[in-house]
């Protein structure tokens, strides 16, 4: 795809997962990629790591500021040097939390990529003049929020900057002149989308190149595949970001009968490659043909091997639709 | 967005408004623009009156020659110059009722733009031969509803031309030959559509220049924000146009809740601009990027004044989110 | 459309039809073409007959080869040079039982244009690796499939492959690769598609050049003319192929008040032209501006017939749209 400039190396680890989730049943010895490929997502585009460090829930963690810099520090070592953020995780406040991290140890930046993302303007107590949801696509805003975030990371410049929602107002042209403003001063390098359909997807990049649409996608939300969204990446040689990549937890904790099958089909492959069930719910996304790369939301190391492992599984089609066959509950036509 | 040839007068006039809708509750004093702005169409398109005179009830006023004639003048005056017309409005009778009165004062015609569609046979007793109502976008019914169009409305030309309605029958290149042929005529200088999905209106683009789509858009009926029509409208640069921007009088009529929010929310913005709630109505329709022109269908000179007021007001977003908020019943996501 | 090399002549022949599902009611003469029409499906696409004798039940006809050949010869004595298999079809068998017959007469191959489709794995006794029932557009599946299909058909070649239905994992630049290797080798001539949606289409045609959409398509049966579909094959010039054109039987069967409308509304206008109601429904399908071939089912001649009359026929739009109309139950808006 790309040139890597970042030396990988394969090895073979025998790896006993301790997922509190899988209740140990399966904690069969299984090898992981130490470290996740890297993939450039547009033509022209930059270059990130397929498995992405999401930080949505970094606020909840209750990290100190020297652990927040060892789980970064982990991560990279992992090959996940991709990390998303958005101006309004944690109530406006995960960024700063990040960025009091790497402010102890400000050469990690260039070791990594950073995502964030603008357009939401949240009711919280950090915004107080806030008093409606509601989303903001206008170029005072987007340059606001970028400059907010670059203070609350302690970096220059973001790798990439997403409009989080699309906003039935958005004023293409403005967008795209607040992006080539924010590029010519330094602090964006490039810009994407969140959430996307590809009418609007199709109206912003009429005006400016989109790097990527960042949409939900898993076993248990497969929308992106029949509306023309991941159609669209592909027909563009656009890599999708999928968030949601678990389904918020749904798939280890609903009780549906959808949920017990995709279990029940995730879990029999996942025997079969010795791996866990949460690696092959990865590898399904992975497997998609638009080059999907994929967002993890926990602290836990474990769970970022578990991603990472999955970048190293190729599913076979039977596979790939058996999990699709558990989630529709129907076959193919 | 172009040079404007008719001197426009911004004139602040203390304004108490008599809409008997409103109970008085509102007959607060307001500010409005005296003159609604023009705008270019599309790129090389016609430039139009951002608020449009819809005639579809005009067979409903029982109005003599002179009064519709005042009534045209009244409009005129308001910078209302662009008129939508279809052949099929009034039981096929409005575009006489219109021609009646221009023909007593045909200099006026110079001073406007003039709209009209075809595309639909309806059962009526002035179209004795048609036994089922159906469409018609054939290059036949195209010319000769044209042509008594022309003759109705006492001119020469259309300004714009609109196919009404999507006819699954539609032959693209057979529409563009018809338009072709009645341009090189001079009988018609531009054509549109009306309520044609995106991929409708690709395709029929795809053989002739197209300088509109005229869709249902309100506060009431949002579709057309969210299914790429206006999206589309947006990339092309074409102005959509807003059929039914009060949703037919169900906003001031309906009893259900949502009719009852909304009535809530643009009051309550209403008074904060000394405007009334329609005109806040129809403003919270021009706020959208695309730029729509706003159809107006009353005979009240009171009611195209609001209309016309809203073209000098720009809702902050926060307002017009809460007008959406007011609409869904839900927060933005 | 295109120079005819296939002479054809249009006779008048007065016809009883012995359509035993309609009790004798239509047994009125009526006219027909002798021959279908051809059509060239595509710019610089092949050349096609209007009407495309579909094989997928060949395998329910429990005849003997000679009885096969004499239908195909049948067929092309009507016109119908055009014939459409799959891989799949008679559970894998159906094209070996065309081979069969067409090995009694090799030489007729080059008067008939060959269509087939591979991509869905079904499960079979016939396939018993298969172990659950999914699409592979994977290149090596493509180029087995298309090898096992010649070998059955006792032919060198395909004029037109098609991927059956729209596989997520299609990774367009693989099917781009199989069909370009498989047209190096003499082996397929063009490619097409069949069920994909319009984005579906979008990506693979922004690969490699494709010649149709095969989709249902019929008076029960409408979708396609509402989601784009046919839009997009007016737009691009492809004529999109109808498969079950009568509803698979259920236009003649069903006792809901939907087919009940449909039956007394084909039936009034074929008695107008002297045809039975089967003619009518595929003149329904062949009056769309897109060009659609449509595809028969029937072993019977006398069904070929009566699609071949259908195209000799022009609905007018009043009766067209008195189809649309039993079939939505609403008049257009």
């Amino acid at each position: 795809m790309s040139s890597n400039p970042h030396p990988r190396s394969f090895i073979d680890v025998t790896h006993y997962s301790e997922n509190s989730r899988q209740n140990g049943k399966f904690s069969r010895p299984h090898s992981y990629l130490m470290q996740s490929p890297r993939i450039e997502i547009a033509s022209d585009g930059p270059e990130f790591s397929r498995i992405v460090l999401g930080l949505w829930r970094i606020a909840n963690w209750n990290m100190s500021p020297a652990q927040r810099l060892s789980l970064v520090e982990q991560a990279l070592e992992l090959g996940i040097t991709t990390i998303d953020h958005a101006d309004i995780y944690g109530d406006y406040d995960g960024e700063r939390l990040f960025g009091e991290a790497l402010a102890l140890a400000p050469a990690l930046r260039e070791k990594m990529e950073i995502i964030s993302k603008c357009g939401i303007r949240l009711l919280s107590a950090n915004r107080p003049a806030h008093r409606l949801k509601h989303y903001d696509t206008g170029r005072e805003h987007i340059i606001a929020s970028v400059e907010n975030t670059l203070t609350a990371l302690h970096v220059e410049y973001l790798d990439l900057l997403l409009i989080h929602r699309p906003d039935p107002l958005m004023d293409a042209d403005e967008v795209a002149e607040a992006f080539t403003a924010l590029r010519r001063d330094g602090k964006v390098r490039h810009l994407g989308v969140s959430n996307f359909t590809p009418a609007q997807f199709e109206l912003l990049a009429s005006r400016v190149p989109l790097m990527t649409n960042q949409v939900e996608l898993s076993v248990m939300h497969m929308d992106a595949m029949y509306d023309g969204t991941l159609d669209q990446c592909q027909r563009l040689r656009i890599a999708p970001m999928a968030w949601s990549a678990l389904a918020g937890g749904r798939l280890f904790d609903d009780k549906d009968p959808r949920a017990e099958r995709l279990r029940k089909a995730l879990t029999s492959i996942a025997e079969r490659h010795g791996v866990s069930m949460t690696t092959i719910a990865y590898a399904w996304i992975l497997r998609h043909p638009s080059r999907p790369l994929v967002l993890t939301g926990s602290q836990r190391i474990e769970a970022m091997e578990e991603a990472v492992a999955a970048t190293g599984l190729t599913l076979a089609r039977e596979e790939w639709y058996s999990i699709w066959t558990a989630s529709t509950g129907t076959s193919v036509l």
